[in-house]
């Protein structure tokens, strides 16, 4: 259960106090306003604020068109159109504001993320609460055998609950030789920005992080995607479920043209016309290496 | 004059359909949503849309500092602090997007500010307007005698009178070549994209432009600097109109570290010391090139 | 021609110097150092200097990959798979540094690329020179009739040599004006960074341009692509030809992945599957616009 | 010792074999290239590549004055003639690549700066190392009691001891879990990106860092400053001595204007007014709070 009661009350306060505004209204994101969306065991992801909308995209392709635009008739087109194309611009001109918490492991593939502005909670300044990510047992996953960057089958057994145990002990054990480190209690007191270095990797830390819609969309597509580690999955799935709501049509032509596309070599393409052809095409004949093939058989294998 | 009849219909709309949000709101911004605030003789800056207020800045400024906040007893203390202390990141948490008409070689010093979103009117999808900034008489300034990178006194009389008449007619005689060129009447029509080419940079363009407080105070500061081009400076004041209303304690902390402010060397910090021990300072005797002097003499001089 | 005698003397200079280092060098791109390649009638581009090679973008990625690198057994290998996957931190480990001469027109689309190094020549400061661009006569296209943005077919007779004429003529004396304007004979003198106003969007400027490898193929593969305008297409198919010298791999894998691939949709992708399935697809029942499935069925089109 | 015989004997392999380069060369970070630098007990920074020197940052500027420079009459004025006047962009034109060893927690505090490339050690792929930042007793210091994002007194006696203590029997306890967990010997192995977790933020990592020649004055202005946690000094100190051998002017520049200079406020420029003019400024007189003042006092108070 992520929030506290003081946090909730917060929350319903905000909520609770609608103000006029002239600016471009999401109905769909301004449900979401300040609700904390559980993440993992301990995270969430909220939405503090944004700017534009669907039709805010469309404005400003429509600048650059001027009155020339003719050749697209409806937004949902020019949406599509936009992606298809890669003009990345008139997305940018959309931009969104969360708060995160989330694990330090987490926050540090997701600050690789650059074009985006980020405040986070200071250990040096502050202290840091006694929370970390353990996994759900169904998230505790083997080395995969076959590849370097990834996981196999889930641990079972008394494997899975040695790891466990070790995880929970650890981080106690690590959280009680912080507080005794930092403990002003009849001794100086070790400073914070140094204390803190005890601390694991699952330990929580919150940010805020703004970015525009068209950065968004690439940190989705990369971190919604299957090879991402799970954990930081979990934070994108939710923060895809907000931007369904609020640019549906941009949502819908990110998920035709990015989540569910493919980009082919100009070897793939050329596979697929020998195949359309009715010619045999295997790896061998195909001029790809195996790992390539494997790629390309599944892009366009027959999907469940 | 820069607005049609139908632009400013278009405006009246917009501004007459308020509608409930949750955000944060600024009153002193929502006054100026859409309306065009002329500049230069064409041209024009009007708010799009925006993201956060002065109290956003705090907000995420102490997301950083957590519960150990107690230094900084209020919000127009802790924004003096952060903007003395060079934290950027807060300031970056508050977002604008302007509509901005301008002449292209002012835009072409606009642009070289890289971290903002733009989208502009394409002159190779759409026709350019016949719209030229022709200088008003009092900024029709020669050449600086003692600085390449100048202006020096304001023309008079007969070299005024020629060199607005060399503007008007050649401004002129190359928008009926650009139509003559595109025409497509009797002719196939030189494409719009090569057409553009003949058009002379006081053309007016337009842009959607956006970008973080932080990167417009930047902007700000470079900009409605005493030694920017006369044309950008008057984009820039009429900008700072707007932050002043829109985030005011930030604005006015901008006005005294920046606006007002100076950074002093290391030599020239010694010499400030040195004279307020009662020693003659010289420009041979402080260490300084003569421009240097000059700058340092400039920064510690009487304001009338 | 677009050097002068002096400027071929500086290059000669600079050619004929070497020195000892004991960073990564490319020999390929050595041998280009420097000389200008000349593109349009009076632009160039030449490399001024350069930062790192294929062996390099490898270095940086097993930096990534620790001891555990064995998947990919080698350079070319792993550089195709790093494009393949769009990991494109190791190609900003390569950076190069261009001197460019080109058309303002040409500038103001290069500029929009923000993730780069510029340093142009300033115009408030200096004379810009009588140099314009002109096209030849086989890239004096006539306006598409049906994308507003593109080029239709060739004028021709007179047509064709009205339109040069005019280029020809207003270029001339709008730079008589300018200097009419700026002339200190016997007046004051209109100051620089006014007088340029006046100058149309062909004449040449110049400018220092750096940027990483990772940057520089998303720029080639916008602006070597069709759909880019004739004239900066031409300066992006000569730094192709840099490129190829100077990272020979990376390029290799550039032009597989990147210039001679597509990005399919989902929609595209189920297509194929039910045309590999022998059924036979139409626009109708593709479940795509009309624009959609005609740039469909190019990408997988037989290529003569 | 943070270099290990392998690799003493890499770095000594790369410096044995100087290439001939066309290229701008620093003779000066020539004599440093791949050499470890050490910096904490195992962490170190190497300079891999470099782009550029002194000249090619008056190279760029001049492009820009084009044949108007005059007035800079040499290479070290026209660099603090840029460096005061903020102009940035010359700078940019220099570009470094260092190999640095650090502690994840200062990792985390280098990775704000967010222009620049980066590869880290990938710890989802490959195995980390048993190497942990254990302070030096003198720096062992206690938590500020006037500053919460401070260092107080170093810590002394049995409180030193037992802290040293804690540190490196809770490393060593993580890493041994960390091994344990990760183990393939009689068990199926947790996953590599999912046992990471449990190791502590002094764990060192390794990346390669690419950033140019402003944006990393600024890093080191900040982090080099006295208010920046020591850890992350340690390394700032160590790259200042490597920019002072690769661009010896800029670097004295930089000294004076940015490391020993300070930016004073309008309210502040008022008080030197005010003091040089003989009156008694107070805190109570000066309009500055009782932080500010003190800051002020500071930046002229008499340095010994």
């Amino acid at each position: 259960m992520p929030l506290s009661p003081e946090q909730q009350a917060e929350i319903d306060d905000q909520r609770s106090n609608p103000q006029q505004t002239l600016r471009a209204v999401s109905e769909g994101l301004e449900a979401r306003l300040y609700t904390a969306e559980p993440v993992l065991d301990h995270g969430f992801v909220r939405v503090i604020d944004y700017m534009g909308d669907d039709a805010a995209i469309c404005q400003a392709a429509r600048v650059s068109y001027g009155r020339g635009t003719k050749s697209v008739s409806n937004d949902e087109g020019l949406i599509r159109y936009l992606m298809r194309h890669w003009h990345s611009t008139p997305f940018e001109m959309c931009e969104i504001k969360l708060h995160v918490k989330l694990p330090i492991f987490v926050a540090r593939q997701w600050i690789r993320h650059r074009t985006a502005n980020v405040n986070e909670y200071s250990a040096r300044y502050s202290i840091l609460d006694r929370e970390f990510y353990i996994p759900a047992p169904e998230h505790l996953a083997a080395q995969s055998t076959t590849n370097n960057q990834g996981r196999g089958d889930t641990l079972t057994g008394a494997e899975a609950e040695r790891v466990l145990e070790i995880l929970k002990t650890d981080a106690g054990r690590a959280y009680d030789s912080y507080e005794t480190m930092i403990s002003q209690d009849g001794q100086a007191g070790l400073a914070r920005e140094l204390a803190r270095m005890n601390l694991p990797a699952n330990i929580y830390t919150q940010w805020y992080w703004k970015t525009d819609l068209h950065n968004l969309l690439h940190f989705l597509r990369l971190r919604a995607d299957a090879h991402a580690q799970y954990e930081i999955r979990a934070y994108a799935d939710v923060i895809c479920e907000m931007v369904r709501d609020w640019v549906p049509a941009a949502y819908r032509a990110f998920e035709d043209y990015r989540l569910g596309g493919a980009t082919l070599s100009s070897t793939a393409l050329d596979c697929i016309r020998r195949m359309l052809n009715g010619e045999e095409v295997t790896q061998e004949t195909s001029g790809m290496s195996k790992g390539e093939w494997r790629e390309f058989r599944a892009a366009i294998a027959p999907t469940e």
